[in-house]
């Protein structure tokens, strides 16, 4: 069994093109010796630019943008988990106007958010990192309805508030027992899926009443899994030998 | 019950005064606006100058230092959880050079690292942030064994791959039956517990034969903890009463 996650929408993308020549992004991108177009937009730093882009009727409402920690976030708490080490486990990003970056399960993330905007400000310039074959990463211009017919999961899962209340174990339990199942987990800071994003789930669950944390979400959900395949039992009396 | 999850060891401090006039650390003091003795100790910005530390014979191992963003990430794991809405968690930050930073559980944590770090600063300049009566964070001058005692916890459990293998289901089972236990995680980013810490424990566990990131136990912790006290199908259900 390998579990295909999904972080889709993320909030994680470069500044568009609408506000490049904002001062705050010129002065942002000038103190990191970039350009206004190789950098990621971060609310941290460019709210009042960003306010401007609602102004000029963006496409993506603007409170669900500029949150490329979220995706990091994520990424730290299932990357370094058994669930990867032991193979059950692939994860991939897709982004706010549609690209996707494929992991490759060996990467090992930096830990320091700054080092990471770099690195994905690199790959967005560069296409994959390193640029030798066996990249641990790449991205390409994809939309999440490609990106799930060229993975043909068995099943796909969503994970939010206005889903059907749910206990997260039950899924991870119903989710381990598929060949190629594939979860999506929102990595925005607020509002909900997409019209889009919704029609492409069989089901959509909701496993608190309160929202929570696109990384909450995704490192419970790895954990369960973990243990509804037995991993945790597997690995914790040394000297037994380790299921695959 | 009231889980207490204290980081120790924390790989969170100010610049020590033995490097403060290193090139390195002064020009990231300046490009920050800040004096060298006002900035956190981070690896990734400071790499030369913690190797300077090494050869001074520093008490702390240098593998052991400077990496702020461990607590941050641990702290994101468990603060916004069902665990900590409904009461029943309270947070601890122990750091190396011995300050313990006190977590007012309504607080909401920046999600930017950088914005983290501006905070945990002003923290120390001030000791307490905001400056009024009911502080979000304060910290105080106070070494591991001392607070321990202050705390007068029923049971002092540690994680560490040195402990005794055992599934963390059955430590949070465990756990969640008693009135006021203390659960310590090492957030630093190498090495083990010293000797002094490990004194303090009355069990240490280990949870996979490789070690794991600090902010992958704690939240995998807090979620087999609400799991044990029944949250999750108190709160899945929509309608129902929540058990506090």
């Amino acid at each position: 069994m390998i579990l295909t996650l999904a972080l889709v929408e993320s909030a994680l993308q470069l500044v568009p093109q609408q506000i490049q020549s904002h001062p705050q992004i010129k002065r942002y991108a000038e103190r990191r010796s970039k350009s206004p177009n190789e950098v990621l937009l971060d609310r941290a730093f460019h709210d009042a630019a960003m306010r401007k882009l609602a102004q000029v009727g963006y496409s993506t409402p603007v409170e669900k943008m500029g949150r490329p920690d979220i995706v990091h976030n994520a990424l730290l708490q299932v990357l370094e988990t058994p669930l990867n080490w032991e193979g059950h486990l692939r994860v991939l990003v897709h982004t706010q106007g549609n690209y996707v970056i494929r992991i490759n399960p060996k990467v090992r993330l930096p830990k320091n958010y700054v080092r990471f905007v770099g690195l994905i400000e690199q790959l967005f310039a560069e296409k994959r990192v390193p640029k030798e074959n066996d990249s641990l990463l790449t991205i390409e211009k994809c939309n999440l309805l490609a990106l799930v017919r060229k993975l043909g999961a068995t099943k796909v899962i969503g994970f939010s508030r206005l889903g059907k209340p749910a206990s997260m174990k039950m899924v991870a339990g119903q989710t381990s027992g598929l060949k190629n199942p594939l979860i999506l987990i929102g990595a925005f800071p607020r509002g909900h899926f997409t019209d889009e994003t919704r029609r492409l789930t069989d089901e959509i669950y909701s496993v608190d009443r309160e929202p929570l944390d696109a990384w909450v979400v995704a490192g419970r959900f790895v954990y369960d899994v973990e243990w509804a395949l037995g991993l945790e039992q597997s690995r914790v009396s040394p000297g037994k030998v380790t299921r695959t």
